[in-house]
């Protein structure tokens, strides 16, 4: 039953692991189709829409089967919930990838416009952010996650910045202003799924330091096995 | 001990109505702020946020607290994990009240402007979506729930319409592109909170579905009472 219950959790954990790596590419493509303004990448961006639907649903309902499966210890208990908020986080990672695209698509039909924006530079700051917050949930790294936080500040910045210089292009060169209008868009949809990353770096935290808090109150004499080194708290709690 | 668990559950309702207040009010003054240009609701918003943040918090930590007591029923463990989706989106809608607010305050340092966009009505529009949701939360009705998703679409409409006149109206009248801009975000403020309502009323649909399923099943053995009409499932569920 234990040994169920365990596999469980890994599985859960898989699954998250993979619609993280839809939700990423999801990002990458649709930032690449701006810089690119390639239709054919925001096609992909709009059908992979379905998949990640399709996986939050499946992950909501394997964290369900696994709560009501049997009375999970904290530390696991932890790691269900917050699984289920970080898949949360994901399907509207893909969202915000999906509103990038039909920026792109609109863009597509004006004339190039030379913006004062590196869409590129922040779009590449978003994207490690949520990749260093699949990698906090991977490791179960706490100081990861930390440094998450942190760049979310500079992704505000960068956000701001944006703002400031296209709101001054849509003033002086109403010519652009729609182009100037979806590079803003597009900036403020970065700036989401940065907040998104963040947020999954809490759930992070919130789930390693219950782990630690466990660790603490030494809460672990039914696993007496040390924890090994670098291993996530959901796998060193040994269920 | 079953008693203390449904009197958890029922605090936990509580908290959550409240918290639903809280982000009704929240989206209320913004919306008022905006028609009104006025600071002093912006500045409301601004200083409710961390009250909404604090209830999310405690909200979290009651769920917890609950699914960590006992091994709930599964329409209990459904009810729960609504609770928690709702919470995370209400956290939110409060979020876009703060970002209205601020979008007015920028506004404000500006001349007035006549612009193609009635963000009352859409206000008022949204903020029922809200109010309609969390009904069905209280009522534990799909039906409710189901007509949110249907004010959804209109909804989306009326934000595609802003976006389309403000375009307009940025392109002819470069003087006021601020304040137009201003508009756009508010309305897709606005649109984002509507979005929030949405999925609220979707966790509502996947708690009292849950239930109805439960019913089906006839896993009521334990607890023979008959549900009294209009009552939400988790307390006909007579835990």
């Amino acid at each position: 039953m234990r040994t169920r219950f365990q596999q469980g959790l890994d599985d859960l954990r898989q699954k998250l692991l993979r619609m993280g790596g839809l939700a990423e590419q999801a990002v990458d493509r649709a930032r690449q189709a701006y810089i690119d303004r390639d239709l054919a990448r925001c096609q992909m961006v709009l059908e992979g829409e379905s998949l990640i639907n399709t996986s939050e649903r499946e992950i909501d309902e394997a964290a369900f089967d696994l709560l009501a499966m049997q009375q999970p210890m904290a530390v696991d208990l932890r790691f269900i919930l917050a699984v289920t908020k970080i898949n949360s986080d994901l399907e509207r990672v893909g969202d915000q990838a999906v509103n990038i695209a039909e920026r792109v698509m609109d863009m597509v039909e004006m004339p190039t416009a030379d913006l004062p924006v590196d869409i590129a530079r922040m779009g590449a700051a978003v994207s490690a952010m949520v990749r260093r917050a699949l990698e906090a949930f991977i490791e179960g790294k706490a100081e990861l996650a930390q440094a998450v936080l942190e760049m979310d500040n500079v992704v505000d910045r960068m956000k701001d910045d944006a703002f400031i210089q296209l709101v001054k292009t849509m003033n002086q060169r109403p010519e652009v202003v729609r182009q100037a209008l979806d590079a803003l868009l597009v900036a403020r949809n970065l700036e989401r799924v940065a907040d998104h990353a963040t947020n999954i770096a809490e759930d992070v935290i919130f789930w390693v330091q219950g782990a630690d808090v466990r660790h603490n109150v030494g809460a672990v004499e039914e696993h007496p096995e040390p924890a090994p080194t670098h291993e996530a708290p959901t796998r060193a709690s040994g269920v």
